[in-house]
């Protein structure tokens, strides 16, 4: 199978009929829809116009009954399951969604937008203020969680689409689907959220607060008017990076991947060079991660996942947040994973129990830690595999043509 | 108790009679010890003169064998058991160390030096390099944790002990205790290496490759020169302190100390402010150390502890670090720390008994994470005691007088 989809002309015929405001832009390589209606955000402002960029895979049935919305991660985007516009590499999750894949899109019409904030079409810091003409930079609002969601649904009512068949996603985009059934449960057929949390602890915050704090000491970082000084916090970001990729990695994939090998070099050099593989690794993440994100961006981001605390804002207890669901539920863990570990997925499982909830709950068994949820796991792929395909049927889904 | 316990008279008295070269420093606060024959490192380099700043406390018998010496740990000094000269907070070990504490100095001679590369008075890259006048910055020589152990032997032979009743320490102390042992073993009565590791693992090198970066991008370090430059990166140390101090603490820790705890406010500012008590703690953790702490000395330091692996030093076989030893261990672990991890431990005694050794190991429960060795831990200070006192036994070592 090619790892490259490209966007589905039926898609985006469809897209094109329930909407004239898409526009295309190459440097994003995707269709951004406008919003001129303000969005009411959680700090108590609004938000108008705004964009929201987007990738469809697959087409949407006539009963507009098969849509899965891919909810993405901090560093991620839109391209789930394209060659990406800036980096030409395969999109990140082309291990789950594609033709034939778990997430079928032979099956499933999959939307995938970038997130409120985000740097890679949807407004965030970097966009134009109207009011200012030029980038927001810090005033842009404060976003949250619940912001990007709310943001989401505007997308999904301008595709024509009631409710969704599934709205799935891992880290922030676990944290996306849980606030998409906290907000707007009627509109959710069934749900993943994986490798996740209901709100972010002590530990979390702490790694944000450092990434953050390396961008913001960056003098290149200019207060967050770098764009207007034609400046960039490459340094900071970078730092900012490094710091975030250890917490994706297990210990032991850290040791199995690196252990203490030397980069391209026979002897220590009794130096600052990279001598250690895993030095070099670092490096090379935070290097790369710099031509392709937004520092603010960055900022507003881990400052959405720091806020997130469903329990809080559901009076503290978090069953209050999925209080009469109906969505069928399939929480997914890692044993690895350090950065949301197994007893963060648990307390949602827990909660959503205690609303007798349709739920059901994997710890997968992997030494690769947080970042498995991106990486070829066959009892991933087998787990929602079977999950989507059994909520497909009480949904009244089709099987794709090839099969019948 | 006191918290300060001055520099004994007696053993300065034993000080002065040994050496005609030591001085006293205001800053460092400190006797200070220089050696003019060469110090051979292991990058094949050697060092003339070089200076050990050092701290005693209690008495050095006439068989001179109760002497004690402690190796402080990656950002500690010299100021074990008095207070800071620059913090004006007392000692970093007071909770072990003092009259009738589990290491007594109503019994022992105890000695704590500053490490080489540090920067309260042994010689560091921030010392004078007498070829240029200049600071040595990074024409420093990158060092060992086994050259900082040679250079402690220097100061042992100019007191004038043949061998040390324990050699004690926590964390990078605990790696010199290690290296005593393997390259000084007839040197080392007993030995107590506390939550600590025999070679730094792939994510202790990450984590500080990451504080490295930090340093080395903030433009006022200057490629190491920034003391003739009269700047400070002192944006890049405290980040580089802020990602240290999160992997100090385990997680409980963090979460029963600060959890989503708001600092001095009622409600989420909507801001890129310190909502976050947990943040606050970060930043005051990074902004202080700054001022005690040299950022060149932090890339030495840190460099030594990743290039440390006793295993590979001795043909990829541990063990043979300890062949033949006679020296009696204390091997301790903390149950919660993910820096050097019980196992790490393990593998120390697993070598330890592949050669005879006389080892006795602790596994002590505790949520406090890898700093639990600086903090109040009954169970390490019953631990300590009890290994002390019998060992002292066997070495002959009379009670303290008052307790005859």
């Amino acid at each position: 199978m090619s790892k490259i989809v490209k966007v589905d002309e039926a898609a985006r015929k469809v897209q094109d009929a329930t909407s004239s405001d898409h526009a295309s832009c190459d440097r994003v390589g995707s269709l951004v829809a406008r919003f001129d209606s303000p969005l009411e955000l959680d700090c108590g402002k609004s938000l108008a116009p705004f964009d929201i960029a987007y990738q469809t895979y697959g087409t949407l049935n006539a009963a507009k009954s098969n849509a899965i919305l891919v909810c993405h991660a901090l560093t991620a985007d839109q391209h789930v399951a394209n060659d990406h516009p800036i980096t030409g590499k395969p999109g990140w999750w082309t291990t789950l969604v594609g033709p034939g894949r778990p997430i079928d899109t032979n099956r499933f019409f999959v939307i995938c937008s970038n997130v409120l904030g985000g740097c890679l079409g949807s407004t965030g810091p970097a966009s134009i203020d109207a009011a200012t003409g030029q980038p927001f930079g810090l005033n842009f609002p404060v976003i949250t969680i619940g912001d990007m969601v709310d943001a989401q649904t505007r997308l999904i009512d301008r595709l024509g689409i009631d409710q969704l068949f599934s709205v799935i996603g891992g880290s922030m985009g676990g944290m996306q689907v849980l606030e998409w059934v906290a907000r707007h449960g009627n509109r959710v057929f069934s749900a993943v959220p994986i490798a996740t949390a209901a709100w972010h602890s002590a530990q979390n915050i702490a790694f944000h607060e450092l990434g953050r704090q390396a961008v913001m000491a960056d003098p290149n970082w200019r207060g967050g008017r770098y764009l207007e000084a034609g400046t960039s916090p490459r340094n900071g970001l970078a730092v900012a990076r490094m710091a975030a990729h250890i917490t994706y990695l297990s210990e032991d994939a850290l040791q199995d991947k690196f252990g203490r090998s030397l980069q391209a070099r026979t002897a220590k050099t009794f130096s600052f060079d990279a001598d250690f593989q895993v030095e070099s690794y670092l490096r090379h993440q935070g290097s790369t991660f710099v031509d392709r994100f937004d520092a603010n961006s960055y900022l507003y981001i881990t400052r959405a996942l720091d806020y997130f605390d469903l329990k809080s804002e559901h009076g503290g207890i978090l069953a209050n947040a999925f209080k009469g669901t109906k969505t069928r539920f399939c929480v997914v863990s890692f044993t690895s994973d350090w950065l949301y570990p197994t007893r963060e997925s648990r307390a949602i499982v827990q909660a959503l129990n205690a609303v007798a909830a349709n739920v059901s709950f994997v710890e997968i068994e992997s030494s690769k830690g947080h970042d498995a949820f991106l990486l070829e796991e066959p009892e991933l792929f087998a787990t929602i595999s079977g999950f989507i395909n059994s909520a497909a049927e009480r949904r009244g889904i089709a099987l794709p043509a090839e099969r019948h």
